[in-house]
């Protein structure tokens, strides 16, 4: 399978799990439609691919590896909708189309956020997967990677960092909160909810999540001025702009790429041991090396 | 036991169990302390009360009650920080103390109220509790009472009010879902985090629930016009100011306080099966109608 036909595949799985999962609820129309606008807004899914490429390592995807990546993929959407307001990285634009808060209004983008959040936890919960055990897992998993312990603690990092000289290390910390924790669970969920439980197993896999994770995030620096605004459907220079510390400013352009190189180079190390059935991760950590927008 | 004995024992429980959880994070300082701030504001536990107050009907409470109440807690102080952002209800003040917002900022605030959320779901899935089974249960009452099923719907609802003439149906869902869910999440809970089965039983502590939730809102409406800003800990007629639909404008204030001793009426029948175990929450719904603030 191509990388494109496994992309195909994750994003039309959990897309139609998400759409199934989000019944109509009549009183809450105006917050579905802000929910739905954020959620299928064109987002590559990446994170729901990396569950479902983890999954397919130790068996068939099932009905708790589509609610771990929708899970995560709402928990995103959510993360970006409450980061896209005013108050925070003040964006208009995302994925070339209006933020939720300018499309809707503030208002509304909060709580819109807000019960993004809950519906993950949500989907993690339902009855219908008579999995206790594991949802239990799948929930602590989740509630630590974007709480916190992870992702709301990067957020707070990143804004505080504006305008600070920082350090790689600091700089790496960052990253790792705010949106390593989420792509590590995307990798462990997509495991876990096929009842992975060999520890070196998941060790490898955590080695190979932190290290395309913070590829992505070298990798979106190095894209952030190298690319224009058209192909990034963001405003170029943005994070030059709201003078943010960045890999290239760090390490120079050159010393960014050989980062996001050496990231790449251990990442498929780490997965060598799961044989051709690691190729969707082999061909995902490619696809965020090699990606311009 | 008197009322206030039993709000001593609660609040006692539900803060020692919230800051043994809420452990010292290094990275995320700035936020934990802004959500210490809004946890621990001298809020009136009335949720956690009767957690408690419906455990104690089926055995003692137990770890999964003190994770419910401290869960249902967090979720109800993201709401309120949530709720006090300019781009909501613009409040400054809560409980005679700064909002989140003013406290810190606005960011800061969006992100201890993300956080918050976050933190209830991760109190539920502590597989500390070993007991799989109703942990799940537990995440998807409160999941469904605070999403949007729940509680982000009637905020939703609240909002897209203001200024605009309801009927009294339509104020009675805004409240069913932005106070309601969550107290009536409350006492099932409580009920089911001590083993609680019975769908009876389960059936007359929903209709206690709805009626205190309702009755509730109807008192807050009565002391909003009859109380002053110093005994309300926040500005007095800010309904009215904000031209919000209430139980005096659509009944008069006799009308409301009738509708309040009406519910009173109902939730005391409800749980008159259960005897005298049901002590605190018949003091709970006479608290509820006694308050002036």
């Amino acid at each position: 399978m191509t990388l494109n036909d496994f992309s195909q595949y994750a994003s039309n799985r959990v897309d139609q799990y998400l759409k199934q999962k989000l019944d109509l609820y009549n009183p809450a129309l105006t917050l579905q439609t802000a929910m739905e606008y954020s959620l299928f807004n064109g987002g590559k899914r990446v994170r729901p691919m990396l569950a479902y490429a983890t999954a397919s390592l130790f068996g068939e995807a099932n009905s708790l590896t589509d609610a771990s990546a929708a899970a995560i993929e709402s928990i995103h959407a959510y993360s970006l909708i409450h980061d896209d307001l005013p108050a925070m990285d003040d964006d208009d634009l995302r994925r070339g189309k209006a933020t939720c808060h300018i499309q809707f209004n503030e208002a509304t983008a909060i709580l819109a956020g807000d019960a993004l959040q809950t519906f993950a936890f949500e989907l993690l919960s339902d009855k219908q997967h008579k999995n206790a055990q594991q949802q239990i897992i799948l929930i602590q998993e989740l509630a630590k990677a974007s709480g916190r312990h992870g992702m709301v603690t990067g957020q707070m990092i990143d804004l505080s960092n504006v305008g600070k000289n920082i350090d790689i290390k600091a700089l790496e910390q960052m990253h790792q909160h705010k949106t390593g924790a989420l792509i590590r669970a995307s990798v462990r969920m997509g495991a876990i909810s096929t009842g992975a439980e060999n520890l070196d197993q998941l060790t490898s896999l955590d080695i190979y999540a932190n290290a395309i994770g913070l590829a992505f995030q070298v990798q979106d620096d190095i894209i952030d001025i190298t690319s224009d605004t058209e192909t990034l459907g963001k405003t170029q220079f943005s994070d030059e702009e709201a003078n943010k510390p960045t890999y290239p400013k760090l390490l120079g352009l050159k010393g960014a790429q050989e980062l996001a190189q050496a990231l790449y180079g251990k990442a498929i190390e780490s997965v060598s041991p799961f044989g051709d059935k690691a190729q969707p991760l082999v061909q995902l950590a490619n696809y965020i090396i090699g990606r311009n927008h």
